[in-house]
């Protein structure tokens, strides 16, 4: 459409996203950018970060920062991932290709959807960097088990269970686009025998009946770790761990599900709390900034996810946007590292924040 | 007017306030849509349900979601009903009648204003659905008794008594629009020898010195349930339940009454604890959305009822906005009960509740 | 200038400020609107009481509601006065004497400045009603007590001793505007050897070496009730009364002297406990509505004072327009009164405030 | 450029913003007047003090009020200085002769920065005033002991270390502006021989792995007091009094480095507490109005620093623009203080703050 921007004029996550939604189909973008409801969470996602206050330390050497990290078996470059998202070329015809290279490149986690456009194991070919799987339970369990042995033979290193979902979020902003998903080209799943509402699609492949118990189920398909995303209660977090999950991301799913829904930050501690070292404990929602990295992880997360941003910069230029993002991110996070008194990922402590 | 609305583009109630002031005469919109004072009440009403958090649990088996309860003696298709409303002729001709039939043709309790513009008698017979009477007590007690009779007779099936409107309270929007109450087509009441002024007709005609010793005379009078509507500190909840009251409305009238008075939600807790499962307790006020009523239900609340929204769907579209409206409301809220992980209403509880 | 407002379409206090800034000079309007540096504490004073929540109690006979009191040793038709206010034919050609006759006329204090322009034996012989006269201590002390014995000599009832303006406050807004008191016109004091610059003839006039151990000998000087106006600290409170006040006005003079001082109902409760029924506890700013009477009452005040509105409305209407404001006060008040349950000012009480 | 303003019709320190950014080039305008990130601690510097309430005393002898005290081992007309701030011929020809030709007519501190235009020496012979020196530590430690040297030798009276910009923030108003520092000019330095990008300038001579122990090597190169500026933590500001510090600046750094670091004003009584009286405390950042002055005073600070209001008064008129915004702030200081029923420094309280 219009010619590439200037990558090395965007300083913010928040660039990309007019750059996005010039270059996006309007349905697609309100599908991308839109929340559940009066879209409180999706606006209340970033607010919480910004209410928050980190507290310097002084005169620690800082001449060398370094911001790597594990989660859980993976060594990365960054403790912050690219979050699974559904159908990313809706925002770039190369798709999660274009993601996976630019995070495989930057040693990052990506994590590809069960709705990727690109088959999981055409990703995987692409680029052999650190990657997860996200699954949606189906109703029929030999296709659920089906995927899990996919990924777990194209060498993804987790399984990541969303478990908020059973059925989509109200979202207007959809709703009043007029956006319907296109059933050509998922990439893990045939639905084009499917009508074109995509709630009900939804509502006819996902199993809202998913229950505690089938978690065992889930886990014994493979030797992925499991981790389970889209937690916001204590106890629930605490259940999720007796049940054998090895790290949770807190998530109300980008204020698409339940507005109102507390910001992960919010109820990070309290689930933290709970849980006692049993799990790592990873967020996503609102991450725009490195000092929002400092913050969740000075409250005790391992590491967090990010969505939307990466998204727009994909939508803005493919495989270099995302690769500029993770760049702009990293950059601000080392900065911030810096001034925070933190040389190591390991030195962000509860005291840095207020 | 202009044409009628495509009522399936409508997603949210808020939709139809848009609609109802381009068809209503802008001094009868001004009666509906004001609050007294500086609407801060008014405002409030909203801004305090927004301001809630809602924690969803996950792995609950919602693939059956029940939205139906019981309102005192109704089983309900949802646990939201229609308030009380004076002059629906105002908003659209079928007034009181289409309000009527949406709400039974939904399963929702339909409660009848003293005011309404058609005749109680007439609206009972229009539709079969749960409804209740909503009464003004009249310095003339044998009109009042007179009323109490005509709704027994009718099958209303709870009498709810109003005691937060000795005096209308002080309705800028309202004295600013120039409207006057048309004194012809109140449906229960002969007011055509009065004047024209509301505020004296119901100075006259309210009974301002009505006191709790009076609930008993009110009671007794017929064998429909007592319910009391306007209250809003917890000392008067315990006292109205003393004296026989089966259930209570907290609400501050829409914020047509005393301005700066607390939203209803936000005194909720105090009144149940003041209450102990004494009475089944209500609110209105504010109620927009599904989540809305997950929040008052989470609270303790046995249900919701909605006002300002159905009259601007009646005013937009007639029954089928009023039924539309419903529709709404209804989605909206079986899919909160979904992502909130309470497959029925009776798994509604505090912990939901941030 | 423009011809005379219709006063019936006039609903709120608020309305009058639109039409004072029309008709006034806008070097005069900036000096009665305005307040000190960034006007934070001008602008507090009525979101303080927007902040308040009411809590109405219902069922109590409000058929007769009573809103007389006293002030002092007045019996007085409203728990509100007229607050002194320098200079008030800078709003209209009849000064004092205007806002003197419709107090009278309502049976409210008016309480006469030392700088009004109109003398205040003048201002007494115009109108018999409650007038308590409001003292700025000289320098020149034969000067101070002049003015005392003169005051009680025309039947005035209080002194009024402001003692929070040892200097003029920084009131940028006057700065800006380049408004110059007028000297000639004074009503109780000869200026007019003066030079042109208010803050140098405050300066030169105003005495900012007073103490606590001049209070003996102004409240010696008359029989009046000594009434000690400008507190906001719990601890002067209590002093002021034991050296002999018999009244507080809690006060930080309308914004007008130092800015970020709190609002006068955020220190009352507080006052209150540090004066233990002592004396008479008044506020002053703020109060726009009959709620904020009401509130201010609820936590424990005897009365308030009202000063920008009654200005605004003798700017715009001269007498009449004083009237109607107190009018329409006064009816909000009944109005509101009547909806909190509380047919006399004994009955508002704290538990009417949440 | 345009020509000079009225200094007498500007009223408050935010006057000359808007006339500094006429007069300057707009780089070097981000440049001064830029933040962090989103700039959320340099908004919350200046929010901060506003939301701070004063509570005024009454009838104290306020007729001569002393604005002057000491900072160290200085006598100052008042407890404000001109705090560091490097390269001041980008608002003004004349830099940082101007400005400590203002500071030591009206008797404040000025404090040098190393990175000021003009040389160190230069500014100490244009004006005899109290003067300290602020240093920022570089690698090459016979760079900085010669720089120590140099101060000493100049009659500055204080040493203030800065320790909190190991690296630059990560100021995006810059990036996006374009601005590149200016390599020629360093007064204090000799940069000519480095890349133009000033972030790698810093980096290179900046020491980032400055830490506790070196402080004492510091101290020993002269007999100039320690002041240690950029903390906010209260275990730092204890540990910089243990390790011989004489005074710390609460800071930080006007938003310019952390972004979402507390506002000075917020963090200040718990440093206080932490130190003990150990050390004399000051604070800068958001100081716009003689009521910060007085805020932070009384909640125990000695003093306070200002900094982008002269930098701004220099851009907009010179050394008379400075003189003008220490009148200004001195103006305001001393009615504050009458205000407040605070004839002195010392009667600046913490019973002056709610």
């Amino acid at each position: 459409m219009s010619e590439p921007p200037d990558l090395a004029k965007l300083v913010a996550l928040d660039d990309f996203e007019a750059l996005a939604e010039e270059r996006m189909e309007p349905g697609a973008f309100a599908y991308f950018a839109g929340g559940a409801w009066d879209e409180v969470t999706l606006q209340n996602n970033v607010a919480a970060f910004r209410k928050r206050r980190l507290l310097p330390r002084v005169l620690v050497d800082v001449s060398h920062v370094d911001t790597s990290t594990t989660m859980l078996t993976e060594r990365v470059e960054f403790p912050f991932g690219l979050a699974p998202a559904a159908l990313q070329r809706l925002a770039h015809p190369d798709g999660e290709l274009a993601s996976a290279r630019a995070a495989a490149a930057a040693g990052v986690i990506f994590c590809v959807s069960t709705w990727s456009n690109v088959p999981l194991e055409e990703v995987a070919r692409t680029a052999d960097g650190p990657r997860w799987f996200q699954l949606y339970v189906h109703r029929d369990r030999s296709l659920t088990a089906q995927l899990i042995k996919r990924a777990a033979e194209a060498g993804y290193r987790a399984l990541v269970v969303t478990v908020d979902l059973p059925v989509p979020g109200y979202r207007e902003r959809e709703f009043r686009s007029g956006f319907k998903l296109p059933l050509e080209g998922f990439g893990n799943l045939d639905l084009s025998g499917d009508d074109s509402e995509m709630h009900s699609i939804i509502g006819a492949a996902h199993d809202a009946s998913l229950t505690w118990d089938d978690l065992e189920w889930i886990d014994a398909q493979s030797e992925m770790p499991l981790v389970i995303k889209g937690i916001l209660s204590p106890k629930d977090a605490a259940r999720a761990v007796e049940q054998g999950a090895r790290a949770l991301i807190v998530s109300n799913h980008g204020g698409r599900q339940l507005d109102r829904a507390p910001a992960a930050v919010d109820v990070l501690e309290e689930i933290l709390d709970s849980v006692q070292d049993g799990a790592e404990i990873y967020l996503d929602g609102g991450v725009r900034r490195g000092v929002d990295v400092c913050t969740a992880l000075a409250l005790g997360a391992k590491g967090v996810f990010v969505g939307r941003p990466y998204l727009y910069a994909l939508a803005a230029a493919g495989e270099p946007g995302v690769a500029r993002a993770i760049e702009l991110l990293g950059t601000e996070l080392r900065t911030a590292m810096t001034l925070l008194g933190a040389p190591s990922i390991a030195d962000i402590r509860r005291h840095h924040v207020v």
